[in-house]
């Protein structure tokens, strides 16, 4: 990255990255909460602390070590001068109390997810690592799918999904499963419960792998065995919201017009109300980045983006239904990383 | 816990609070980070948004949901008046620009760790959830000895110890399972890799459990049958700095104070540099919380805290020895939680 263009377009002299995704993206080092990195007219320098010697002397940048956390102001005088951005998502009031206090003539000048956005369009590498983690979320899913069955609880399900994909090699779940069933899959943020799944209702499974720190990120919403026609309605109605907002994804098109054309054909099912969150979301490093497909979001999508299709209708009391699917944003259009049937599959 | 008397007390009319851990704490809902709760001289109450409309009616406090991100400061100003409260280390500067922007009538007021300090005396419950936790890692640690053999990965010794924890009633890992052999063992935070166990090698494993959110926090160094001398006065070293530090824990006794005990048994037998890290830390609902117990604490023990007590030597090209024990502060002393031997075992 041409770090020295980068300063002169915000016209810094320095920047402060404290943001963890921001820290690995650029240094490489995988614990990014516990490092910094400071770019300056004379190169890039990495911070961190005594935990890490070895792992400091193996990233991308030279790096300092902090033996007291109290030192970091007297450190980065050595280095910022003048201008400094700092990211203002990321750091803390009284981080930013502690700088101005140890720098006082350091003008620190807040901005707003510079490095973020740089991270939406990803590169060829990035597309691979995350590809891989959407890979291995496929064969999750199938391999999951002989454990839904009647009387099993939800957390026994999310634990063998989240033990298969990591006995294959994720370095983790994406976060944290959810297995919601029945009534549960209301509530679109449910994890997984005690709660054993019974005959003839919907279970939403929602999970992803982690391959080089690069996340996937899929749901899929399954019968067990026969399920009633109401919930079959429900299902249809979010597949076809779903996949026309899938088709419609390339570059040039608007997150708040994508999110439109799922909303409008769930409003004109009756399932408006019961849409309660945002259509996508970009996926990398973080498992919720940009950018935003939302009511109210401004963002456009670009080639090299990572995008989230994942409308879903929650009715409080019935239970509920949501697909998503991970897309990568194409020259030409888009290519659908995720590969798991959409049917509704009823074990 | 009596809000009107804190409020006064801070001389504040309403406190905003951000940060997850203490959401949760006050709230009781689980999925802190996507919280809010705000307290006002008529009573707290409890935000969040529409991923969460079922599970919002089940919290401790009225609740309001946020439909669209943007409408915070609009419901906020339903109940904020005067000088408001918030968390200077957990609210972003962005945060606080943008409820400074939409509540221009209201004085927001920097506050440092208010309710992360009443965390750190726990209540018999919040002990008891720790006292849980602590007692599966100890569980672990047996279930995992026979897996350390030569030949083994250390990534398959780090998932095998995850899974029975969590399959043991676990909520998740306290933090992400240390497991670090032979030189490996000379980063204090060194994950675990796809290097094989070796014979005659020190494995360091450090891990935790986790119950209604209490987190445990525990470290054991084992050798892999037998361990050259010079390893084994590496343990010596360090185990009698735990034990002599671990012995002087009570309420009234101060951070810096046990730090020094330690690290001067550690200075006394040469290993004084490599000692890189802090001796300890609180656990709680965060994994490192306060009190903290280093060089440059100014915190006291008291009675309901809990804390590890953790030195190490870290030896880079050559390996590491950490020890790490949880212990409860008591009225009278103090009640080590993690009860799993510590004579160095070689396998
Ligand atoms: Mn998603
Ligand atoms: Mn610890």
């Amino acid at each position: 990255m041409d770090f020295n263009g980068l300063l002169d377009r915000l016209g810094l002299e320095g920047f402060y990255v404290s943001k963890p995704e921001n820290v690995r993206y650029l240094s490489g080092f995988v614990e990014g909460k516990d490092g910094k990195v400071v770019l300056t007219r004379s190169g890039p320098v990495f911070i961190t602390d005594g935990r890490y010697l070895v792992e400091a002397k193996e990233q991308r940048f030279p790096h300092r070590i902090l033996l007291k956390r109290n030192e970091l102001p007297a450190l980065l005088s050595e280095y910022l001068t003048g201008r400094v951005g700092f990211e203002a998502e990321a750091l803390s009031v009284a981080e930013l109390e502690t700088l101005r206090k140890g720098l006082p003539k350091v003008e620190f000048v807040a901005t707003h997810e510079v490095f973020d956005r740089i991270r939406r369009v990803k590169t060829p590498q990035e597309i691979e690592a995350i590809r891989r983690s959407a890979a291995l979320a496929d064969e999750g899913f199938q391999h999951i799918l002989p454990f839904i069955q009647p009387g099993v609880r939800e957390i026994e399900v999310a634990l063998e999904l989240e033990f298969f994909l990591r006995r294959r090699g994720s370095e983790g779940a994406a976060f944290s499963i959810t297995v919601a069933s029945g009534e549960r899959g209301a509530m679109p943020h449910g994890g997984a419960s005690e709660k054993k799944i019974q005959a003839g209702e919907l279970v939403t499974l929602d999970f992803g792998a982690v391959t080089q720190g690069y996340r996937s990120d899929m749901t899929r919403t399954v019968g067990v065995g026969r399920v009633r026609e109401e919930l079959r309605r429900m299902y249809a109605a979010v597949q076809q919201a779903e996949e026309t907002a899938l088709e419609a994804v390339g570059p040039g098109q608007s997150g708040k017009e994508l999110d439109r054309m799922a909303r409008e054909l769930l409003i004109a099912q009756g399932y408006g109300e019961f849409f309660t969150h945002s259509l996508g979301h970009g996926v990398g490093l973080f498992i919720h980045e940009g950018p935003s497909l939302s009511q109210t979001s401004e963002d456009v999508l670009e080639a090299g983006n990572v995008v989230t299709i994942e409308p879903g209708v929650y009715i409080p009391g019935l239970g509920g239904v949501r697909i998503e699917d991970l897309v990568w944003v194409t020259e030409s259009g888009h290519q659908v990383l995720s590969k798991s049937p959409k049917e509704l599959l009823e074990l």
